[in-house]
């Protein structure tokens, strides 16, 4: 398969840093292509601003969405951006390598979801009518890929529990796999996460690599998480509510939005 | 009382740049002292990266918390991380004015908490017991401060309720009230959200604004979100987990971190 791999961490020998190494060795050794983006080596801009739509009219209103969406139409995006959007099309799979950093992922991959995912390339398309709402959340772009997150916590497993003072993980982690990569339409595999990082020694990061091999060679075959689609007949149009009686027993919050196996 | 605004919105002309006009002026009109911090008039710098610690050894591996930690201990951080630290001790009130970009706070914005929000300033201290876990969650820095967030959002409210397809708001900003401003102590008010700005003319501009106006003058009476403190006994400890019961019923997600009213 062809993966792409980013990377968000500003230490290459960081814990993280090592896991990114595990898994571009790993998957070449099992004879994939791989690309990769290590967001700090490569000094990613971070933030979107009027540079990244160079033919705004220079006193013309900055609207973030319409102008990444001309730009991207007339071919006009910068050369970085263009070259993360043909990694993603070129990719069967994406990972993304990240440390979890209050709670969500690092500033420089939030600015590079901003400036990569423009509008009209990965969102603000598709028909709109009573029965369908655009073509996202589970229909869109990257339609057919696959993608997962690979993620390094310095708390401790039972904080991120179901009742854990955190929060759940698969709910801290929903914002991103919901509503950064189901939306334009990746099938979003359960997330990879190691907890405690800061106090494995070489023996425990030697065994967590390992259990990182074996969830790599099974990347065709997990199971995605199982996002209710925006258009199959599960929401009411065009309110996008989850359509009463589907949320199953006691179930509140996030987790009403994935269906009961 | 004292105030503290942080924006973080490239456009000044847009819906959510005139809010934070709005909030600047009846603030201020009201007899408050006002601070602010435009992230991007300032060329804020977003990423966290070894050049916030001046004083690490070059070739030392960069773990972020523990370089900070020394940073902030040896006031050795960067000037402009020392100003907002200023900022944020000198208010009695911060408020955080943003776009919701892929469900959650802009990169900028998120490079702020990651450079400002240093260990030993914002976290990593207090002690450690069988009945006490650090000082954190309800407890630290910010202890008797108040925070709020106002955001903008292009979708609609119903996308963002109980059974909309975004997610709850409430659960979507619970990652920055919670793990970002309820951690290092803020009491935290319910965000004031603003839906489909884009939709808006100038009439409704001036509704929202008149909203927004009416909320600043309760900033000091607004009941907070009822979080439960860490360290008050309804956590296990060491495990920070619920204790058994004190979820309601038919509660489940983030909502079982906040008490029943």
């Amino acid at each position: 398969m062809k993966i792409f791999i980013v990377l968000a961490h500003p230490e290459p020998r960081s814990f993280n840093g090592s896991l990114f190494q595990v898994s571009v060795n790993e998957l070449k050794a099992q004879g994939h292509q791989v690309k990769t983006s290590d967001l700090y080596s490569m000094k990613w801009k971070a933030k979107v601003d009027r540079s990244d739509f160079p033919n705004l009219v220079s006193d013309a209103r900055l609207k973030v969405p319409y102008a990444s969406r001309d730009s991207y139409t007339a071919g006009d995006l910068t050369e970085d951006v263009k070259t993360e959007q043909e990694k993603l099309l070129w990719a069967d799979v994406v990972l993304f390598h990240f440390p979890l950093w209050w709670y969500t992922m690092p500033a420089i991959l939030k600015g590079w979801v901003e400036r990569v995912f423009s509008m009209g390339f990965a969102y603000g398309y598709g028909e709109h009518s009573d029965k369908h709402y655009g073509d996202r959340y589970g229909e869109g772009v990257f339609a057919g890929k696959r993608a997962m997150l690979i993620v390094t916590a310095g708390g401790q497993k039972e904080h991120f529990s179901t009742r854990g003072v955190a929060g759940h993980i698969d709910d801290l982690l929903f914002p991103i796999n919901h509503g950064v990569l189901y939306y334009p339409g990746f099938q979003v595999l359960p997330s990879h996460v190691v907890y405690q990082t800061d106090r494995l020694d070489q023996a425990g990061f030697e065994k967590e690599a390992e259990m990182l091999r074996d969830r790599l060679r099974h990347l065709d075959t997990i199971e995605p998480i199982a996002y209710r689609p925006q258009n199959g007949g599960e929401y009411e149009i065009p309110n996008l509510t989850l359509k009463p009686g589907l949320e199953g027993k006691n179930v509140k919050g996030f987790s009403i939005h994935i269906r009961d196996s």
